[in-house]
């Protein structure tokens, strides 16, 4: 069972549904069977490269709100990741474009899956628990050789535009599948699951899942189901 | 899609089921991506090599029909198969023990799905068209001999036990998979169909099962669906 699913490393949403997931599949009798891909998602593709100012001031000039309900926003996202056992402060997270860290997950997904995963979760922990910038080259570089990647083949993906087609490709399919934010959990292409549903939740569709494409056998039978048998064969009336 | 068929050589019903399975593929808008695979099933594991006496007269002896009755069913099933455009006498067929016949159809297999399906088609031509003693070892060699299979790897096989494992493991899932007579048609191990059904069902039991293999994307959204969107995520209540 493949299951995909869209997210940005900027995303709180996605990083607390990532350990949703991960609880989720820990709980699932074929997770031994299930293949996770992460595809690449951003929340803002004409997001500057740093974005001036503080999350809690960006958010109340955006919704109107004062900057101390926008702070109480930010800290109630911070209790729910603290539920998830993720140390974030969003207060205190760096934002900025995302596309080059999206090119990186490709990267590693070039290597093998295992590595893709990897890279998308050091990303993530780099970005939330590390208040890392995460449009830096450095930075990116840093989180790269984290997992292994070959520091000379970052260097030159981050002075390229490398796998920016794959990014654009997985970004053109969320939008096909209907995906409008992330998370977007979608399953064997039969089930789409936006936002970071609960443990249960999420296993409750793997189960749905596995069990669509792992069907009992339906036995049809008709009028002229004319068989042979032993050594004789029927003949419909 | 896979489309596994149990079948026997000597099984009418098998031959016009398979021709009615033809005309249904021809008319399915996926035919180019459907995998057949013809499944070995001896309708009488303890045939004779060959069986003395007539059709007629065994079909009367085991029914406790009179002659007359036994020649007029052979005749009805004659001219059902006449109406596949296949010309069958089954009173003139010379049955026997088909073990043989099928360890030949699954090296067909070990050549390539081609030579496999096409060693099951020259079979059945060989025992309903031609009415050839299926048993002989001269007729399966020259049957052999008709898809390009090697003479002397096929004298080598009818004079040893090769493919026997491979003949035991297709009767072996069949009992599994509820199959009591044949034809059993079984699509993408989710639907059973038993019996030589007419074009029209055989098309919508592929129609379905396609459905089912490539079923539409459902959305499954739950109270806990938080995401983000744009450059901010929402906060459930």
């Amino acid at each position: 069972m493949l299951v995909e699913i869209w997210s940005d490393v900027v995303c709180p949403w996605c990083y607390i549904g990532k350990r949703r997931f991960e609880k989720a599949l820990e709980r699932f009798e074929h997770a031994d069977q299930v293949q996770v891909r992460w595809r690449s998602f951003e929340l803002d593709p004409r997001a500057p490269f740093r974005r001036s100012g503080d999350m809690a001031g960006h958010l109340a000039a955006k919704y109107g709100l004062s900057l101390g309900q926008a702070q109480r926003q930010l800290e109630h996202m911070d209790a729910m990741a603290a539920g998830e056992g993720l140390d974030m402060a969003l207060a205190d997270t760096k934002p900025g474009n995302t596309f080059a860290a999206h090119r990186l997950i490709h990267f590693g997904y070039s290597i093998d899956p295992g590595t893709g995963a990897a890279t998308k979760e050091a990303l993530l922990h780099a970005y939330f628990v590390d208040r890392v910038a995460i449009s830096e080259p450095d930075e990116l570089a840093r989180v790269a050789a984290s997992v292994g990647l070959d520091g000379a083949e970052v260097a030159e993906l981050l002075a390229s535009d490398r796998f920016a087609d794959q990014v654009r490709s997985d970004e053109r399919e969320a939008a096909e599948l209907g995906a409008t934010g992330v998370p977007f959990f979608v399953f064997d292409r039969s089930f789409a699951v936006p936002g970071a549903q609960d443990p249960d939740t999420l296993l409750a569709i793997l189960r749905r899942a596995w069990q669509r494409s792992h069907p009992n056998l339906e036995v049809i039978t008709g009028p002229a189901a004319a068989v042979c048998d032993g050594d004789a064969c029927e003949v419909p009336a």
